[in-house]
């Protein structure tokens, strides 16, 4: 398992991390037949979409942000519950096929760590997967 | 890996795609762990529920058209903002454990091609893990 | 693969599994690299977020029945379409890395069967990969 750290700069943003994931599945992964890229915080997620039109990568997080506005009655006291809501429907990982050490993403797509309570220093866990 | 194509019939459609998916398992899992089934789409994803009651698909997809709307007032030109926000909240793969070169679903559980932005010539990647 | 039985005490709950999916992982994962929880079936998810403070489990409930309400137009009339398209949203599996024979949780993570149609007795499938 590798462990890759991240700089968020925003409260809510879509991190493109596809280059630094593809940068270690050339050395470590030329057997595998899939990368797993994990997250291992509560209050961020991962998801894959389009990475060449930055507007869609706006789009999602403001429409995320309208389904689960920052302040609503909940109960938990550290006024973040918005972005756990965020990051169980995101979800805490992704896979992607692996082919001859190279990420099998579609054309358009590209891998967003997603932050919902930055800025702060964070990690992905990458594990290969025969 | 294998590759599947897929033509999905309308702009929204969960289009079950377990029967494809099961034919390349017997081949080709005969001693796999799982099975991953990738979409390398942007406005697709993929999903599993129920099979048996076509009813189900049509509510799950109809819900998310209520939660995404077509039109509201996003940044991204190209008129499928809420398909590429769909397919994030859906994700771009499941996993299906496999047992002596089956799928090892549930009793009503089938696996969903998920469109969103059709009707299109698509693909998904299917990967066995051990 | 390995099978879990659980039983859920509420409509909507969700039950942290990370303990007994632990105790699975020492003896049957000393060697694999990630563990799957797979959920057979189709009005119940899987989830990881915080385990530490209750109330965030709450929010995230809550906060999903507020987006997709047991009665709306459903044309499924088994009066359970919410717990589908919740199961959609949240997802059928999740993924684990494994160092050593032991779960890398983050912190504050934990794994969570999610009921949305309970309370029933039910399943998890835990498949181990290398």
């Amino acid at each position: 398992m590798e462990r890759l750290q991240i700089k968020t700069g925003g409260r809510n943003q879509l991190l493109d991390v596809t280059e630094q994931i593809a940068r270690l599945v050339r050395p470590h992964g030329k057997d595998a037949k899939a990368v797993m890229v994990y997250v291992p915080h509560t209050t961020a997620g991962i998801l894959i979409n389009e990475c060449a039109d930055p507007c869609v990568a706006a789009d999602i997080l403001e429409h995320l942000e309208m389904l689960v506005p920052p302040s609503a009655s909940y109960r938990h006291s550290e006024g973040n519950s918005d972005a756990h809501i965020k990051a169980s429907i995101v979800g805490s990982s992704v896979l992607v096929p692996v082919t001859g050490g190279e990420l099998s993403l579609g054309t358009w797509q590209g891998i967003f760590f997603a932050e919902f309570d930055g800025p702060r220093s964070r990690h992905v866990y990458v594990t290969f997967l025969s």
